[in-house]
């Protein structure tokens, strides 16, 4: 046994559907987002207590990976991104600690299985349905089946923009996926079906913006920051579920607002080497 | 149309078993193998001619991608790794010239479909079976399923083992994976069983050393390096299929040997970001 560590990028859906099953396996959302390089960094040793960034917490994908594994673990994670915005951070958070996991209890497990346990998890705690796979692939991932990786399926468009965000405020996606969620289903169908038809960075966030109007997702004050930048000639969309604006190139700061930048991660979750 | 930029990881094949079908997405190999940070960069540009490290050559699977997606290319490749010694350059070449094509000609395809692409022109040309899936993936990648993306299937050790690698000549795979395949994917099939079984580098490297005794495919100058550096307290396995050896962490250097380092490549194939 050892200390372990494992890197996830944050992860920003731009539309999905919502698939419930008995099986959690099975469970899940399609649709699309984008892996970011600013992520969450879980370190695991045996022990108790998670903290994210110093401060103790209780997140619940976390524990049930934790008893899936078997192990007693302290996890410390630490990341730039917000909770409950839109970076998908507690799928972050329960992929890092499987992965890490893994290593530091020799648990000899393959990083499907790992991923899976902590798709699963997320799904049973509702706090999201599509991240972890996405995570896992890294890039900007088209969920074209719902599941994890042994019932679901994605594509990719192999693209790398630069981008940029911005944070107002979280949202509580048990509240929203808990709902009715025919709307946001038909929605996110309609989105993936255009996507699939134009595989462009472009089209995705067309169907983005399309798809918050649509299932009735959006925010009135990101609507207007969104609206900003394509007055400025720039393009930007939603994160769901959070009251975030994702951006291509510098189209925040070009509208005049303080932004952070951010690239595509074309990694996906990794553990992260000794050395 | 512009000029675009991929790189694609080196692909150290451990072990792998031979699917012949008549329909090349369907066709390939069940396996296991490490991509690595040395790999290929690809340039494409409207043009015409294939260069390698700024020689002229002609790469049938580059030649068919190439007719496939229907343009007129000029592709410039560069890589460290020889050819034919079992770092899988011509996949690489043929999935580099996929993407940066994509992007390099507005085609609006989608990752999966690049990599089907590739994957198809390779094992029509007879140049590998299983390079370009598990360079498309990166990391230690099992196709535990041969084929292309709708066909094949994979999982992964989630390790980053530091990694060396010594290269005595090159060996055609078209001469080997044309003869009576029946031993070798005995072999392969009975190793991939092992490591699923147990899905750790260590045990990766133990099968890896029994199937190349079992398929009769061990070069007698790499059997040599292989035991002098398990005399020394190291781990090392022949690359399939090349006069190469691989070995964990500094195996080859702690044994005498003047070798090339290594990472794993946990990301896989991408396009290069223009900035």
């Amino acid at each position: 046994m050892s200390t372990s560590h494992a890197f996830v990028p944050g992860h920003v859906t731009l539309f999905f559907t919502v698939h419930r099953d008995e099986h959690p396996g099975r469970g899940g959302s399609r649709g699309a987002g984008i892996a970011i390089d600013d992520g969450v960094r879980v370190e695991v040793r045996p022990g108790d207590g998670c903290r994210l960034n110093g401060e103790p917490v209780t997140i619940d994908p976390v524990d049930r990976v934790l008893d899936h594994l078997g192990v007693e673990a302290a996890v410390d994670a630490r990341t730039p991104l917000p909770l409950g915005t839109g970076f998908g951070v507690s799928g972050a958070m329960a992929l890092g600690t499987a992965l890490a996991a893994n290593e530091a209890f020799e648990l000899a497990l393959t990083e499907n299985r790992l991923v899976d346990v902590a798709h699963r998890a997320e799904v049973q705690a509702m706090t999201g349905l599509g991240d972890v796979v996405a995570q896992h692939r890294g890039g900007i991932a088209i969920r074209t089946a719902a599941g994890d990786t042994s019932h679901g399926a994605m594509d990719a468009i192999p693209a790398r923009p630069d981008l940029e965000y911005l944070c107002l405020g979280s949202i509580d996606t048990a509240d929203v996926i808990g709902d009715d969620t025919a709307t946001i289903t038909a929605a996110g169908q309609a989105a993936l079906e255009a996507l699939i038809d134009q595989p462009t960075v472009d089209r995705l966030f067309i169907e983005a913006n399309r798809f918050a109007a649509d299932a009735d997702l959006m925010d009135p004050a990101v609507a207007e920051i969104i609206e900003s930048v394509r007055a400025a000639g720039g393009r930007a969309a939603m994160a769901m579920l959070g009251r975030t604006v994702v951006a291509l190139d510098g189209g925040l700061t070009e509208a005049g607002y303080d932004a952070s930048s951010v690239a595509v991660d074309p990694t996906g979750a990794r553990v992260e080497t000794r050395s």
